[in-house]
């Protein structure tokens, strides 16, 4: 499944992601079915959208009773690759680094920061840190030593690509970049790139005078 | 204009937030010409991609010579409504609130974040904050003194409804909610909603093994 999955558009995982915060909303609701329509329309969406998305993965409805929930629950955090802890890595313990490494919804997705780097780790400007903080100098023994594949980037711009060429060397295959500048990493690893700015720029055509 | 701009797709508004960035990124180059083809590589777009986009709002590009990068600039700042700074209030100073009061990626795309919302201002426990900090009493009064219409909000989830409805009372018509929870405005209110772990989700699908 893994050439398919490249082959899956981004949008179309932004949504699995969206159906499942709404079965975990669900979660406690006592009822464990839901229709594609009440699905889709929790979200905006119409049911059209949500059986054509689930059908890239397999049949998940029962026709004429719609989706369990706690089953449809599971199969898409099995999908998503979140039925198992991920462990994470951050590199920069700024205010950004240091907010993303207690970020309760991380925790709640099955995602957990196992540690951070930073130049000032061990000296006495280091931040109070809810994770193992280690100097930069450790970045390729702690990863290795803690099975960490994935990333979180929260680097001064100028230190971004040397930090993203040592974070491949050690073996990291995904990197959630929020520094403001592309990354040349090799095919095999997946950079997406959180550029905060932007959510606020599209927010603001659509209150924006006509100009 | 307005009734247009609804109508405009969100993957297209986020596009020209792009295309802003690689020109930004082309403003110390010194050339002034780019055509499409090179602001669609940039991004790993195709030139048509970025035709079609901008023929949204105008006819921008010269025949045969491309786009005149300052020009092209200009007009996607004011497309976006960021010619002019756009003046921001922040509700809830805990870590992430902290981080985006001083991320220094809003100033420079033309956000200003003018003041922050807290119910810990004024007591022993008030965090340092880069901008001015008040109790959530003056939340009103503040917002129109400041006249302040676009709000961050990073409070806690149980008490995100209830200070939307306070921010729209008081005539804030954006609010880019990073908390995990489904918020209730009236139609003339965008809310726009970041969800750090659905990026998480999105890449780990990517590289999380068949299954």
């Amino acid at each position: 499944m893994t050439e398919v999955r490249t082959r899956i558009p981004k949008a179309v995982v932004k949504r699995l992601s969206l159906y499942l915060r709404v079965l975990q909303e669900r979660e406690d609701s006592g009822s464990d079915k839901i229709s594609s329509n009440e699905l889709a329309q929790a979200l905006g969406f119409n049911s059209a959208q949500v059986r054509k998305d689930l059908a890239h993965f397999g049949q998940f409805g029962v026709p004429g009773f719609g989706y369990h929930a706690g089953e449809l629950r599971e199969s898409l955090k099995r999908i998503l690759g979140t039925d198992r802890r991920v462990r994470v890595a951050l590199v920069g313990m700024g205010n950004l680094g240091r907010a993303l490494t207690s970020y309760h919804g991380f925790s709640r997705q099955g995602f957990e920061v196992v540690c951070a780097f930073d130049l000032v780790a061990g000296t006495e400007d280091a931040p109070a840190a809810p994770v193992p903080l280690f100097p930069v100098e450790e970045l390729e023994s702690r990863l290795k030593e803690l099975r960490v594949d994935f990333a979180i980037l929260t680097v001064p711009r100028e230190a971004a690509q040397d930090v993203t060429n040592r974070l491949v060397e050690a073996g990291v295959t995904a990197i959630l970049n929020f520094v403001p500048q592309r990354l040349s990493v090799p095919s095999h690893v997946q950079v997406h790139y959180v550029d905060l700015s932007i959510e606020m720029e599209t927010l603001n055509f659509y209150i924006a005078p006509p100009g």
